[in-house]
């Protein structure tokens, strides 16, 4: 009941303003009471709001375990940020409070540096776990599972294994505890058993003997794509991860690969509107937002300084026929837009893994066709303008045929760039985008003014 | 091991020509070990590859249980795509295998003709439970909610239910069984039990005895972000959901909240990019696609004459300096990605909460700062190519002031603009780009030209 009338209540509109007043009075217990009271949305945006003074204060007042559940409400990059600017032994002792899967994410997001003087003040043990999860890619096996799993050798008694569960229940408490693995003694996975078996299996029979063997697995380096396969294939709440030998790694849960994929479909979309280097917040620093977003915007402005310079080149074309200037952005704007919806099919598709980075020619095919439709109807759309503006079909032919062939050539473009980019190793949601837009420029003003030059006498002022 | 084998053996370059081989020789029984043998993704990938008489064909041969196992390896609009092609009764029996939640999204991404015309060969009892999910918004706990779940009248006993599940273990199987619910007579929600409740509790005993009174629940009409904070708070593998009268009404479960927020991610991604009207994938007929292109595209381009219509107005001033013509399109280009730079933080702070729709002057005075910032150094940047390309001091203030104004202009539309949708109850991922570039455009020519037209005798040809 309390859930859906905390759900039905209204929120404070300004709850930071309320808890701002609390981490001044310093009262740890009254601090936490407020915080408990609001969801985790209402905490990430609470905190966000914090200035940097507040924030580490808060932090200081609060136990470990009482802040690494705040740092589990807020998102990977808001919780790195947050974390950089406590005290490393600080840090450390939060941080270690999360499950394994989730330090690694955020201490990825962090400065080498700062990851590393933090690594250095954690339980020695923890620090070697992260590190170990942190020398995988994210969006393999390696990278999305976590330590916090039970195994145990196929020589121990179920009596023993009981014993072992009481007797460590704290440190076994919010693990992932369905399922348990067992190892040889070379710690190779050789079975596993359903944590509700331990009720009803004899207790002194050996783990070899009661254990299911030869246990689904996945290795370190499985895909994000063979990991959702598997769960689409196996109902299972995890999968037990191994390395090239054999040996228990870790263990992936469907949850870590649905957010994974989550992840990905956010990274996709920020690159494509040029955020790059991570996420961005309004709450972070201004000179740090503004760097990142103009190192993404120079390198745009010097691509269109490139692009531009073709109209440059046929400057007297323009002169003789000023009124082509009106088109002229509008045949680049347009072919842009038509090449970033190709851009956009290819990525999704690539992501769902219905098209391979080699099939080139067949996405050349379909694109190739429907840029011609586009084109054609464009063009004509365009060109009628043109035509009803001025009275001149030359104007109408040079605009609409530049338009037409431009949309060919960025619809074409917009398909292949991510398949070849991928093939290059390179991140298509970032680069794609600049890329294309830059061609497709350079394309759109050559077509119009080198059409309009050839039929220049006819254009007319 | 067969898994980790399935994953490492290469997959078939074009496992689609196999495939098409069985559908022709019409043996189903081979025709489902080789559907088996592929992963869910090369299953997606061969069904998509398949013409749609191949398709038809190869749904006719399969059992509905077989095909519609097929159906969950493929997104919804693809499955919505497929089943369309087939007669409404055949199409009923493939549709009624599948889990209530999804079969519902399948349906709803049909021409609700076509969605009719299958309900109506459905059992009314699923074809009822259907349209009950369907009339809820696909992103509320009515829309999320799933049909498989077991609720017991408070009044049974623990060996009444013992019976069911016995009885009627085929009907169970696929349900999400961590839990069961209690109602009351009127159906409303009273408890809940753990199913391994059902092997410790005396047999005799009635559910309201042993039951967990008064259970966390979620009402039909609980948001998205609302579920995720429920999951994020409550370590549960499902929550009831109860209509405005406390009866019970589906069960949410934490996978159906992570798929949901996936979708609006990409959703957000392609609407951004200019995929409108759902997603397309290359397989698609033709027409189908570049006519859902044009629609937008043509949108685009009636916008695009608005915008260029400003040039057209200050022709006079263009033909008097035609350098000019060369940093229109930078200008507008420019601040379009500045724009869409603010528009995609906007976006994704209002999916995470982290922003609410009314902070409009929050995000203008974060924005604007930010522009005024991005807008100098952007500015001189610009100005400092054009002076030093033509000697021209002013040629160098007019551009790169037109430039500054502009972005500070660009920025902080970009940042409002998905608020003031939001706020509208318009799909800031579909409008917020198109709506962008048109006044940036505007904006842009008109500062270069009317900054140009007041010191026009400086700035030479």
């Amino acid at each position: 009941m309390s859930t859906l009338e905390a759900l039905a209540s209204p929120l404070p509109e300004r709850p930071w303003e309320e808890l701002e007043v609390r981490i001044q009075a310093g009262d740890p217990q009254a601090l936490l009471q407020y915080i408990d009271g609001m969801s985790p949305t209402e905490t990430a945006r609470a905190i966000s709001r914090l200035d940097q003074a507040d924030q580490s204060r808060l932090f200081r007042l609060l136990a470990p375990a009482d802040a690494a559940e705040i740092i589990e409400d807020i998102t990977d990059t808001q919780a790195a940020d947050l974390i950089e600017d406590l005290a490393p032994a600080h840090a450390a002792a939060i941080l270690e409070e999360l499950p394994s899967d989730h330090l690694a994410d955020v201490l990825g997001k962090m400065d080498e540096d700062d990851a590393e003087a933090i690594l250095g003040e954690m339980d020695p043990e923890d620090a070697h776990e992260a590190r170990a999860l942190l020398a995988y890619p994210a969006d393999t096996a390696g990278g999305l599972m976590s330590s916090e799993y039970l195994s145990f050798r196929s020589d121990r008694t179920l009596e023993a294994v009981l014993n072992d569960l009481q007797r460590r229940r704290d440190a076994y408490a919010g693990y992932h505890v369905q399922y348990f693995y067992v190892t040889d003694r070379e710690e190779k996975l050789v079975g596993v058993l359903r944590m509700h078996d331990l009720l009803f299996l004899p207790r002194a029979a050996t783990l070899a003997k009661v254990m299911i063997r030869d246990p689904l697995r996945v290795r370190v380096d499985a895909s994000l794509e063979d990991l959702r396969d598997f769960f689409e294939e196996h109902d299972l709440f995890g999968v037990p991860v191994v390395d090239a030998a054999g040996c228990l790694a870790g263990v992936v849960l469907p949850e870590a690969v649905e957010d994974e994929r989550r992840k990905r479909a956010v990274h996709q979309f920020l690159g494509l509107s040029g955020i790059i280097g991570g996420e961005e917040y309004r709450t972070m620093p201004l000179l740090n937002r503004s760097g990142r977003r103009l190192s993404w915007l120079s390198l745009n402005i010097l691509l269109n300084i490139l692009a531009a310079s073709v109209i440059a080149l046929y400057q007297d074309t323009l002169a003789a026929a000023i009124t082509l200037a009106v088109f002229l952005p509008m045949v680049s704007d347009m072919s842009g837009c038509s090449g970033n919806q190709a851009v956009a099919v290819s990525l999704r598709e690539l992501s769902l893994g219905l098209v391979r980075p080699n099939e080139l020619l067949r996405v050349l095919r379909k694109e190739a066709t429907l840029g011609v439709i586009s084109g054609i109807a464009l063009g004509a759309l365009l060109g009628g303008v043109a035509l009803l503006w001025k009275g001149n079909p030359y104007l109408g032919l040079v605009v609409g045929g530049a338009l037409a062939a431009n949309t060919v050539v960025a619809v074409s473009l917009g398909g292949l760039l991510p398949l070849l980019l991928k093939r290059l190793h390179m991140d298509p949601a970032l680069v794609s985008a600049p890329l294309l837009t830059t061609v497709t420029d350079m394309c759109g003003f050559f077509f119009v003014l080198r059409f309009a030059a050839a039929v220049l006498p006819r254009l007319g002022g």
